[in-house]
């Protein structure tokens, strides 16, 4: 699926989010967001066929584009902190590739829509690919830089 | 980054992947197979003020391009199975949409070079997009579906 340009690839929807979120500014962010909002994957008639065996996995990666975002900044100050960051150390909309990475947990299959919970996009948004999610990294393994830092000044702001 | 044609977007790569895999054949799969492999993530010039505060953390999600793959199946026999499966249950390079997507552990970061473990990439290949890895699935919460009924019939023909 190569682009007519040279060192760039053209992608296209494989289908749509279905979300109660309308806007982005109704999706829950920063610290302690819990991501539990049910939604729908509804796929595009020509690609039900790559679903096969999708019912048996518990949770997948799904791929989607921050199809509202026009353009991209390098630094930005995320939600969750009054510091500004590099964009690649953020899930801010405004990438260079404006792709999202979701993480959601199938609850059932009905043809080509996938009933799941963990949306944290708006309705109508393209999907790009959908994975299975196989493996994690222990939480004891996990090293989580500015986020964290910012939640330790969140909670310290927050005592008495 | 609208693509002149309506519905679709165009990707460009902010960087490429330095590995000593220099053929997807080479590139260890199956049920087994340890990512542990040393590489880069080699940024763009023009991209490397986004990787601002990147240090902190000790995981990263890559989203790349199986830029060698020159169509789709959706369909398709993995190389850790003998039945078929769809393309969205499985890693298959063969996707709709051409997009990869590894976790790698973040070893040092020297300028616009982050020395990582963990690539299952090819020497060259383009990325697309990198994210903070903040959170896992509980592997307590997992189901893996044909990939588990995979590895047991696997390992039931191991037994004497």
């Amino acid at each position: 699926m190569k682009a007519p340009e040279k060192g760039s690839w053209t992608m296209r929807p494989i289908g749509h989010i279905g979300s109660p979120y309308r806007a982005a500014e109704e999706v829950p962010r920063g610290p302690g967001a819990r991501h539990e909002t049910a939604g729908t994957l509804d796929i595009l008639p020509a690609y039900e066929a790559g679903l096969k065996d999708i019912e048996g996995f518990s949770h997948l990666f799904v791929l989607w584009l921050f199809h509202q975002a026009a353009t991209h900044d390098l630094v930005c100050i995320p939600p969750t902190d009054s510091r500004p960051h590099g964009v690649f150390s953020t899930r801010s909309p405004r990438r260079p590739n404006p792709i999202g990475l979701t993480v959601v947990r199938l609850i059932a299959r009905r043809g080509r829509r996938l009933a799941v919970k963990g949306v944290d996009m708006i309705d109508g948004t393209p999907i790009l690919d959908i994975k299975p999610y196989l493996s994690s990294v222990p939480e004891s393994a996990l090293t989580r830089g500015w986020v964290s830092e910012a939640e330790a000044r969140s909670q310290a702001r927050k005592r008495p």
